[in-house]
């Protein structure tokens, strides 16, 4: 048997302890202050290439108190003035904008964030780390790993009806359950992964560590090639060989239906008509999860013309984002049926600005976790595609999204 | 002598103390939150009809942690319950929706919020209450006033240059300063004030109450209605009389030079170029200064193709605002251009959220207020035009704008 994707990308089997240099290391705002803490108290010179680190400002931005604000003022010289790749408030996400164009298929990336994941869309071993190990990593350009076992998910079938990739990320993380992966990498495969674009495909890897994996990837593919080709990238496909899973799973993407998690876990996945008419005090489109392009045009072509009937906030994942939406007519369509618009960031997501929910307060949100008082103490989160979340803004509480246009 | 315009509308000559019913009243989520409070302890029962309150959410908009959630989820029920007008998160600025329509001349509108002079521009008595008194007018429907002293502004000429109604705001604040005009009317006349749009007199009125003044006015010519024939509503012209003020200056318009008023200082306006070169962190265009419409493109006009230096933070002055500058490109200009848009309201010109200053940070914002700390504590705060925003975006420092197209 070959070895799985990720095994060949960190070059050893599974349960093998192996040092790998890394090819790009990123950072957001939160993270990046303590990361210069760790480095600066290892005493040691920065070994790493700083054009292979990302310093990306997506918390708290723009600065919620004069606290965030030193913080990040101190934390944007230091990455200016180190030469690092630098994306200030208004940016947009990390995992975002390391998706434009950054990351390719192969390479070995840690990001100080545990949604860093994400990037294994691209074919890429992407893994989150703590600032202490992003410290490390700073000054020697490598770090280890216990190659992870490799859970196989093989996709049949194509999404139909009102079934979003979203629904397809919660079913999973339903599926295997928080914990029911851990430590484990997850293989996307089979004919239905090539129904999914890579927008798609960053949403489901987005959520991989919600079941505990060390890193999710799909394999690159045509569509991988044609989306990185218009960013001026020309990859090579990577081609599945007949590789030994510790476990594998098969989900025909036609059975998926729209899912909605209740509070306060994850993995607590069942249709939304279960659930239909729960009164929703806010919608939230965005965070790494559901703040793409696609995820806005979803959203506005089922709010177009009509009103939201309550608190709307809708986050774009990044600066790119905004603007294609903004050009071509969705935004106006977001904002005329009543949304709020903020700008481009992790939004309320950690509940630290721009909508924390209040005692008591439900919110229906595209995010990747819903875990008690996240969003605010005493709130509730129940986690939903876009259209679900449209739906849902619409009738002023839980309702099934109608079909795709 | 006949009356001032300010006489007339409250029926009493300057000194006399009279009741007059309120045809407008309105708060923001601050202060209808006092409001509300003050009102129950009264322990009386709302006399004023609630289709005249508006309830406005601006001031901390999306909530920015659980405590603004819960106080605002309480004023929205109760506005809500109450039949009142209410705008939730997004919506925009108290006294930019106010001006967008509501008010009308002749008409006596308080505001609990200072800057609740904007209104004057309509050739309406608006002016600022505290929560106490709006929760009295709540209660009966009107209010005692002392008729102000009217200081007649008489305005020739025409704006030239780079020249903006701010700079002849900031202009009219350093002349009379911060003290100058306690108590009194600003009434704006003369051929000048025939040339200047309904926004630039709302951003002349907002800034009376800027050296003391109980309300600033300009009369309702034909382009005021022009303006309100757009919202659908036909006036009647006021005609100036030959009216007795308490002091007159003249202000030839074409004498007005880009203006900049130094941290702590409202009045401390001097011409840009005596600061040119000055280093700044930040940029801030928006507030019920200079928010709206004609702001969003003046900017746009100066940073269209380049990119800003400087992390600056765009907040329209309302959802009209943004949707009419989404739909015509100016948005996209200035997304493109680098700013970070946050959602329409007062921004981080309250020091709240969306780019609160650090220690030692400065910022040139379009806003009415730079008093010590306002903006976050060690923050400094230059004040100045959209234009001078843009030209200083650009360049990272202090710059003079380049002549209106």
């Amino acid at each position: 048997m070959s070895q799985t994707l990720t095994e060949r990308i960190l070059g050893g089997s599974a349960g093998e302890y192996i040092d790998r240099r890394v090819d790009r290391a990123y950072v957001h705002d939160g993270t990046g202050v303590l990361t210069v803490e760790a480095f600066h108290s290892m005493g040691v010179q920065r070994g790493m290439n700083p054009e292979k680190i990302s310093v990306l400002f997506d918390h708290i931005c723009p600065a919620n108190n004069g606290l965030t604000a030193d913080l990040q003022r101190e934390l944007r010289q230091y990455a200016r003035s180190g030469g690092m790749i630098f994306s200030d408030c208004g940016g947009g996400i990390c995992h975002q904008i390391m998706s434009e164009g950054c990351i390719l298929p192969g390479e070995v990336v840690v990001g100080a964030d545990s949604h860093s994941c994400t990037g294994g869309a691209f074919g890429a071993f992407a893994t989150g780390v703590g600032a202490t190990d992003m410290a490390a990593i700073w000054a020697s350009g490598e770090t280890w790993f216990r190659v992870p076992e490799t859970i196989g998910i093989k996709l049949e079938g194509r999404l139909s009806g009102a079934a979003e990739a979203k629904d397809l990320a919660l079913s999973v993380v339903s599926r295997l359950g928080m914990e029911g992966a851990t430590y484990c990498a997850l293989e996307y495969s089979g004919e239905g992964a090539g129904t999914l674009d890579m927008e798609d495909r960053l949403c489901i890897c987005n959520m991989g560590v919600e079941t505990g994996a060390k890193n999710a990837i799909f394999y690159a593919d045509q569509i991988c090639r044609e989306y990185l080709g218009s960013y001026g990238h020309d990859i090579a496909l990577q081609i599945q060989d007949d590789c030994s899973y510790l476990r594998e799973i098969t989900i025909d993407l036609d059975d998926i239906v729209p899912v909605i998690a209740s509070p306060h876990r994850v993995d607590s996945g069942r249709p939304v008509a279960d659930l239909a008419g729960t009164g929703v005090d806010q919608v939230l489109l965005g965070t790494c999860t559901n703040g793409r392009y696609n995820d806005l045009q979803r959203f506005a072509g089922i709010v177009r013309g009509k009103q939201v009937k309550i608190r709307t906030i809708v986050v774009p994942a990044s600066r790119d984002v905004l603007l294609r939406a903004t050009r071509d007519g969705i935004l106006a369509d977001l904002i005329a049926a009543g949304c709020t618009v903020v700008s481009p960031g992790c939004g309320p997501c950690l509940g630290m600005h721009n909508g924390v929910l209040g005692e008591g307060e439900v919110c229906l949100s595209t995010a990747n976790r819903n875990f008690k008082n996240r969003m605010g103490v005493g709130g509730s989160i129940y986690l939903a595609s876009p259209g679900t979340a449209a739906a849902t803004a619409l009738a002023g509480y839980i309702s099934e999204p109608e079909v795709w246009e």
